[in-house]
């Protein structure tokens, strides 16, 4: 493979976390510059390179200087929401290819520019979205494409994690989105394996969504609670709770869910249900038609029954791979190795520009629903070519 | 207790399971008359109980025969869905107790008839909502009244039961709805439950929701394969899964499936989230976060973690109970009971007037949902009494 100048733009949490599984790549990737508003994290990123042994980056606050100085091969995009699309579509139009980090979006137009900009450029950007390639995930898709799952009707998933510690850091964006907005703010962990699961721009397509959302208690109970300065007495706009239910062309419905101010344990909800077997996260089992042909009254003992099916269906990405305990248990190694697969071989991403509209204009679409009360239709960003394009998506 | 004279106004499988059930009752209740359309049926139930040493019961066609000639004291209602209401309401304006069982309805008017039927007769009439006196759900409303869930912002329920054997029983009437109807057909189980921990029409009721159902594979491949020549290449209307959110006054948002005819194991999908805890069927856990101060990435450990807290905080409706296998897992006794209870000493209903129309209403107006494709109002049936209303229920 050959060797790609990367650039980090934004070097919080969550840019820290990649770029230390951007290590496992050294052979191929080299990083030329790091981009934050941030000194602390520049310098702590640039230390930490040259601890590594590497060459210490170029340090920038502005990202279109480090994108036009630095002259990397690729970006990686890591910084609040807001900017994702801001800087995507400007190192596209530059021809630097881009992994973009997952968020939502806040209008339907920068989504459309987004494309456009794709299709004017044909520039590589890939979204990261990490749960495409988490293993349950793969392996319902897998067991979906071998039929064991039969016609697929109905699928869920959420973002279910307790974030509300959030509030004791200032510095982090997140906490003020939930202060003055109202969506379903982080859709693509949840849908994003989901969609590829029923084909989603390729012979389906999302038609429409109807978001409901709940009171906002937790955030307010909580920085109360902890007698946080900066936010008590403020009232939070974003529900504690949103459950969002989508309808595709070929009839099935999604149900995914925002559950992030109150405290719970982690989960992502994820079901798949079709008319011959069901997955169920919560609790880690698969129920197969054929291997159950009495009645269930009881489950509980086939809790945990997952393992079984993992070891005769893992997708093919999962198979002998022991991923260490960084990165999301593997799966941010898995997206960002098939980002640089595809960027190497000239291949098509396996998470594209497409994918990437789609996913994030849940957020702004939800924004409207809840807005409204109303249901709202959903734009097809392929502007039909979903009804003849295949899904490829790790084959 | 004071002896009841009840009439059983449909025997099919669940009313031969409710007798068997108030035979527990045999102290208080005689069974003076039976009513069906079968008449095998009939022949089987009055055989039963003369062979357990009862006096044979009249037998009946006509429900409305049965009430004037039999002259019982209380009818149990448990025919087909539709002609629920017709037989309460004419019950109740003779002044003859009613226990009704389950199921939704068609049309609003017919609940605001049954509610004006209540608020002139003054007839006790109980819906025989079982699983409110689950022992999970019952869990719940006393953790929540405890104050250990915190304020309560979103609960989830479904009936999760895979009911595709009803095509090989042309005589039961399930299968002619799935066929021509499209709605959440069977609210109840789950909604009722969650509506008595809401305190629904009591300080709290639902002001609107919104359906979407998914495609309808289940049936149709079932009918296929089983070779049912009765439905063989008939188009079911009824979704194989209808998901409804709802809305309540005081903000909180509660999710319901109904997921009949896909395969899968039983389960009625039960959540309760507080901003202090939450309890979670599909892996039988509670979590609390005093309990849990590190975030919580794997859950599994916990999984039947409840145990522990039914030992704790089992409502004292369970607390030394022990259900046989009968009555699904003692739920119909409970239910049952609490009717008797109440009937004999002239209190209000546990489960009343108010709480049936309100449930039953969520069949209608999800038909109406997924008909225009909008969210819909709820109708208030209390009048405005709810905001006033207490919630005694199992206190």
């Amino acid at each position: 493979m050959k060797n790609f100048k990367m650039a980090i733009i934004g070097v919080g949490g969550r840019g820290e976390g990649l770029y230390r599984v951007a290590l496992k790549m050294r052979k191929y990737v080299q990083f030329v510059a790091v981009c934050d508003t941030d000194d602390q994290r520049l310098e702590f990123i640039a230390k930490e390179m040259e601890d590594d042994g590497r060459a210490r980056p170029a340090l920038y606050h502005d990202y279109k200087a480090c994108i036009d100085e630095a002259k990397p091969d690729v970006i990686l995009v890591a910084t609040a929401w807001e900017a994702h699309l801001k800087i995507t579509t400007y190192a596209m139009e530059k021809g630097i290819a881009v992994a973009c980090e997952v968020g939502g979006a806040y209008s339907l137009e920068s989504l459309w520019e987004l494309v456009r900009c794709y299709e004017r450029t044909k520039t590589p950007i890939i979204m990261m979205e990490n749960c495409c390639y988490g293993r349950i995930e793969m392996l319902a898709l897998n067991m979906k494409r071998l039929g064991l799952l039969g016609t697929i009707v109905h699928c869920e998933g959420g973002y279910k994690h307790d974030l509300r510690s959030m509030a004791k850091n200032l510095k982090h964006y997140r906490i003020w989105e939930y202060l003055h907005r109202n969506c379903e703010n982080y859709p693509t962990h949840e849908i994003g394996p989901i969609a590829k699961l029923l084909d989603i721009n390729c012979g389906n397509r999302f038609v429409s969504l109807v978001s409901v959302g709940s009171s906002a208690h937790g955030l307010e109970e909580y920085v109360e609670k902890h007698d946080l300065e900066a936010f008590k007495g403020k009232r939070f706009c974003q529900s504690d709770v949103v459950t969002t239910v989508l309808k595709c062309a070929n009839g099935e419905t999604v149900t995914i869910a925002l559950d992030t101010t109150l405290p719970r344990y982690y989960s992502r909800g994820f079901v798949v249900h079709g008319t011959k077997g069901l997955i169920t996260e919560e609790n880690r089992s698969v129920y197969l038609e054929e291997e159950f042909p009495e009645e269930m009254w009881e489950w509980q003992e086939q809790y945990n029954n997952i393992e079984k099916y993992y070891e005769k269906y893992d997708h093919k990405r999962w198979q002998g791979y022991k991923p260490g305990k960084e990165g999301h248990g593997g799966m941010d190694y898995l997206v960002f190795n098939a980002f640089f697969e595809a960027l190497d071989a000239g291949k098509e991403m396996p998470i594209d520009v497409y994918d990437m509209a789609t996913w994030m204009a849940i957020t702004v679409l939800s924004e409207q629903s809840l807005a409204t009360g109303q249901p709202v239709a959903f734009p097809d960003f392929t502007d039909g070519k979903w009804v003849l394009r295949e899904n490829k998506f790790e084959l």
